[in-house]
């Protein structure tokens, strides 16, 4: 059975999953890399950017899961890309490179869908206008039996939370206080009662929380 | 060096200290006694509520520092009782019975003040209407070069916080969402960078965090 997960979701203290004032240059605006330190050293988090070496450790072996059973992901459209509004151009193809970290299908919600973007390595960016429901049921459709990332920003995970679409979540919390970004948990009072949860703290300083549908 | 600690003062997932609607009923508002669970069935935990037995473990041994080099603490109105504006009456001692947990000076900052009230067991509330400076000023002189505990609620905590006065803070965060309340965090951006943090979990799903002053 297909499971819906979010994978090492990372927030600050304070709850922010990004910073304010996303642009091309700052993905997570100006919480910059800041929510992602825990993994930058690790062996896995250096593969991602194509880099050798890395850390081993509790760090790394949770983030090597990341592919592990997943078919397709679903990501909301500012973590693919700073843009707003109508496309201005098609030129923008993600911050991943030719070679995107997914190799499988991804989902990108938007109002302003445009054409499939077919990249090397097994990644193909679709751009769906679609209800959490809509966009799951296609992802899953897609995912071959195996199953589907929620993959941020928080904004995405938020919505997909709240519709209780959520079978497991990998959440991490990191100590720093970012005041201002977008939060996660909005409008999201009492979901922890859904949950059986899990906690661990590694040598990073990252709180790793396990949600696991009840 | 008398020192100004915070000590396992508790937080929900998304940053409330407390919840909202406050009343003499419901001293933490709609979290009632959630934020406190972690705490409620160990040995300390029950002892402050005149009970015997409990659990021991890393919890109970957190809890039972409480006491340990502390002189004086300071509260904030709200963590003292559910009433707003001038007193009506002065009946209302606290929510802690003729002989309150603190056995130290405890100064309660009012705009209102009222005389001072002796305890049994050496607690004596004092209201004073003081800023941060001048209340950790008159803390200390009374604390006979003990620690000042800051006790909370999360307005007081957090107004210490950003008058730079707190050297040590255990903090606790429970994997529950409160969604509305009294946030700790507030206008505090950046303030990790002042301190050397530690977490670790415990198998109540409580994170300990401990920041000390850098």
């Amino acid at each position: 059975m297909s499971q819906t997960r979010v994978q090492h979701f990372t927030v600050s203290l304070d709850g922010f999953g990004t910073g304010e004032g996303q642009s091309l240059d700052r993905p997570f605006g100006h919480a910059d890399g800041r929510l992602m330190d825990w993994l930058s050293e690790t062996t896995f988090g250096k593969r991602i950017h194509g880099e050798v070496g890395g850390t081993s450790g509790a760090d790394d072996t949770f983030l090597a899961t990341f592919p592990i059973g997943i078919g397709a992901e679903i990501m909301g459209r500012n973590k693919f890309g700073p843009q707003r509004g109508p496309w201005t151009d098609e030129e923008w193809k993600g911050w991943w490179g030719d070679d995107p970290v997914f190799h499988t299908p991804v989902f990108v919600l938007t109002h302003h869908p445009r054409p499939t973007l077919e990249m090397d390595g097994g990644t193909t960016f679709h751009f769906i206008d679609a209800t959490p429901e809509e966009a799951l049921q296609q992802a899953t459709d897609a995912a071959g039996g195996l199953d589907v990332r929620i993959g941020g920003g928080p904004s995405t995970v938020r919505d997909f939370l709240a519709a209780d679409l959520v079978d497991r979540m990998h959440l991490v919390v990191v100590p720093i206080i970012l005041g201002r970004g977008v939060r996660l948990w909005d409008g999201l009072e009492g979901i922890e009662t859904r949950f059986d949860i899990e906690s661990v703290t590694t040598s990073s300083g990252a709180t790793h929380m396990f949600f696991s549908r009840r």
